[in-house]
């Protein structure tokens, strides 16, 4: 007697788990398909291909548990090679989760960089992020300002903005800094967010990521109700009643909504939702991005040393980071890259061949081959352009909006109760986090109908045994490295400030204003 | 054969018009009432009541036309008295359309600050904000970022804040310095905006501001139709299905949708809207606000020569700003005030016999009088809590969306029109934006039906000959005394600066990381 509506894992989880506990829940997925915003296409180039999410990692053990419960196999993105750092027009292979530094101020700025971030989200709450001590201040600044303020430096605040992009698929200044701060922690800190190996993007599921949701469907049967949009939910009765696109009406003891906040406004409330939950829906946005694979006939990076990895800054190219995408067998050579934030505004606009003519080319020149030039199949994805997701890969907070708001993201609303990726506490943002949210929603449920006590709604997950997370561990000289103001004040010269200035050390602020 | 949905002034002036060039338009408002962001409630104790949009004022001239039109009379608000400025815990009188200010400092300040804006409102085309020459970079700005660069003393800190809440119902750092910068600009500037004599703040309409759109609504009969919310607009075909909650289906050649951006999320599209469509409604909240009015037995706060205008700093008190409500036959005695954005979402929590408590307990201190202590009415409407506003006035765009969204603002999609006070360019947030905005998509569809040319859909209004508006003249003073940095340069004490932080001249900003 559960009813819900579109999205991907996060409902399919629970409504399995509701399901596993003697209850009747009914499925309502807006698309014509389940998955969400994982999406595993079939067809005869590509044999299979993710073009939504599709990475995970050590410590997103609800996932892997699912996955292993199916019998998904999960297997590792290639990072064998040398990765490449494309920067200033030039390449610079590299191993490891960073691209290495060699100017020892931006080494400083860059090692102090992170410390900082990570040191900040120690502060953060992971379930209650606006109770941060530094919460309110932290929050009305954007995640540029924080920049602005950290480094020293114009490479690492280039490196740093495309770190933004890469992670939350928006830009520096469209985000408030505390929820940038939250969303790095929840994940583990820099590190465990941005590493492939030992981090977010360790691991595909072999045959693609829709497979979870695919598998939790089949067992659900006809209780998944395929192209059944919800527009309205009418919670004046004993009970509530869900009508969809399809003109269905359905009557539910509880219904969980399992899409992104904003996605809340699909549907027509009676009663009307409370006044801060109804403004918190109109004020997260989904981020912006385009995946696209590029297929080859050969592996032609690899022969070159290369994994298949690149960090491209470079405000000309169209994508900022790839990954291999070459099946596990070494068939279906691919190479998949993120057009992000601004450049997915900007690039939405032109053909599919244009974008991929673009793409193309800067392959070529990163990787230092005309191999690149000559793909023989392109896939692509643009999320912004999708009713039932508003963007991907998650929402993200403008300034001011976490603290004011944060509170009532999943506070339950008569019987209505809030699951979505969104709503999650640990890897939000990730299929993980939509697992949890989901078993989450449900076990409120269960609790609400006095099945389970309070205390058991939130659960932790045990490591999943096959893929063991490892600690990154910092050296001493990491931890203790100067910041370069460190550095200067180390140096008794705090009047170096405006010589500094002067040199450019400092990136200028350009004049702004018709009179200062 | 043209039909529309949900709002106020705008939708009934695009209909009004399309039936006046012989079409049959239909309108489909989603509320039991027209009038959408305006509603006046009429009940003993208050004759009337404007709990929404009321003030009008000059270079308002399309809805003076629409007031003529239809006899309605407009009325000066009480301005003749004194106005109060309560600030660090003490009540000054003054009279014009800024509190006066009297340390020297801090009045070049004050000159600076509004002169700047106003400089760089000439910059910012109003039909085009994206395009001026600074705009990215404005953009990428809070307006507390500006604030910031612009403001060198405390006390102008904390009344552009209370300027800022006031205008726009939103926090400084929650809102774009371009788009708050063309907001004000297209309001005339920074004195129109904010002046009640000769601003936008001069007048309300005798009987209350819900009449237009009643009288046009009158006007157009049975083609509109209440309770009519939009859930769904198809336009595979050639015409474009609309159907509305009550279970109906509408058929017509063209849709104009007056709503603010985002409640475009109302709807669900087919085909899906254009990406960057798709993406902007996710991306425009609306401010946040409590219209609250308290009635008196008498107007004693005339007696006490306060023309009932208080401009209140104080972070304790629920009111920022207030306006005297008596009627202009002096019967009625009431106080206008707004909860506005932090304070709205705070109080918004409590009772509303606790918001009228506290509100009283400042118009006593403020008003010195214990009068104010006793109320024999209270009226109150929270916008945030309405289903089909998302909040008041009107939305805001967060830092960044304005230069990559701004575009598609009002760009029709297929055979949808985008109307609503949000894609006005004079006066847009305003009831004059959305007659502005009603007209202009009206005469987009007649264009393309082929009855008008497209050098006809944009028209100019002439002055209203009853409410003349008069330029704001500034002195020779104001125009050239130094900002207090240009100051610090005449005297050629540029290392003045770190003697001027160390005194507390520069507020200070507080340690912010765990290392610098």
């Amino acid at each position: 007697s559960v009813s819900q509506c579109t999205m991907c894992t996060v409902w399919l989880s629970a409504a399995k788990l509701l399901k596993a506990s003697g209850l009747s829940p009914v499925v309502l997925e807006a698309r014509d398909r389940v998955g969400g915003r994982t999406f595993t296409a079939r067809n005869k180039e590509t044999k299979w291909v993710d073009l939504g999410g599709a990475y995970i990692g050590p410590t997103q053990n609800r996932i892997f548990r699912l996955a292993r419960e199916y019998g998904i196999k999960t297997y590792k993105v290639n990072e064998q090679e040398k990765q490449v750092h494309y920067v200033k027009g030039k390449s610079y292979p590299f191993k490891g989760s960073f691209p290495p530094m060699w100017n020892p101020i931006v080494l400083l700025d860059f090692n102090n960089l992170w410390r900082t971030m990570d040191e900040m989200g120690t502060e953060i709450p992971r379930e209650a992020p606006w109770r941060a001590p530094h919460a309110e201040e932290w929050d009305k600044m954007t995640m540029q300002e924080l920049i602005d303020k950290v480094c020293w430096t114009r490479t690492v605040r280039s490196f740093v903005r495309l770190f933004v992009n890469v992670n939350v698929t928006s830009e520096p200044h469209e985000v408030s800094a505390l929820w940038f701060l939250w969303y790095v922690k929840q994940c583990g800190g820099t590190m465990r967010i941005f590493s492939t190996t030992n981090g977010g993007q360790e691991r595909k599921f072999q045959g693609g990521s829709s497979q979870i949701s695919e598998c939790m469907a089949r067992e659900l049967g006809d209780r998944v109700k395929l192209q059944s949009p919800v527009y309205r939910i009418d919670q004046t009765g004993d009970t509530v009643v869900v009508e969809t696109l399809d003109k269905q009406t359905y009557t539910a003891k509880y219904v969980i909504v399992a899409v992104p906040p904003s996605l809340n406004l699909k549907m027509h409330f009676n009663p009307e939702l409370p006044s801060l939950r109804n403004q918190l829906i109109h004020r997260v946005p989904m981020g912006s991005v385009i995946k696209c694979m590029v297929y080859y006939r050969e592996n032609f990076w690899r022969k070159k040393g290369f994994c298949g990895s690149m960090v491209i800054e470079e405000e000309g190219s169209p994508i900022d980071l790839t990954l291999d995408d070459t099946k596990p067998d070494g068939t279906v050579p691919c190479i998949m890259g993120f057009i992000l934030a601004r450049k997915c505004r900007k690039l939405s606009e032109l053909t599919r061949e244009e974008r991929l003519r673009r793409i193309c080319e800067i392959y070529s020149r990163v990787l230092g081959s005309d191999e690149a030039l000559h793909p023989v199949h392109y896939e692509e994805k643009n999320w912004c352009e999708e009713e039932y997701s508003g963007g991907c890969y998650t929402a993200y907070f403008p300034p001011g909006i976490l603290t004011q708001y944060g509170k009532v993201l999943r506070e339950p609303v008569g019987r209505l109760y809030f699951a979505g990726t969104e709503t999650a506490t640990e890897w939000s943002g990730y299929m993980e986090g939509a697992v949890e949210a989901g078993e989450r929603a449900a076990r409120e449920v269960m609790c609400a109908m006095g099945k389970i006590p309070r205390t058991q709604i939130w659960q932790t997950e045990p490591q999943c045994v096959d893929v063991p997370a490892f600690p990154f561990v910092t050296t001493f000289w990491e931890r203790n490295l100067p910041s370069v103001g460190g550095l200067l004040k180390l140096m008794g010269v705090s009047t170096f400030l405006s010589a500094a200035a002067a040199v450019g050390l400092v990136a200028c602020k350009k004049g702004l204003l018709p009179r200062s």
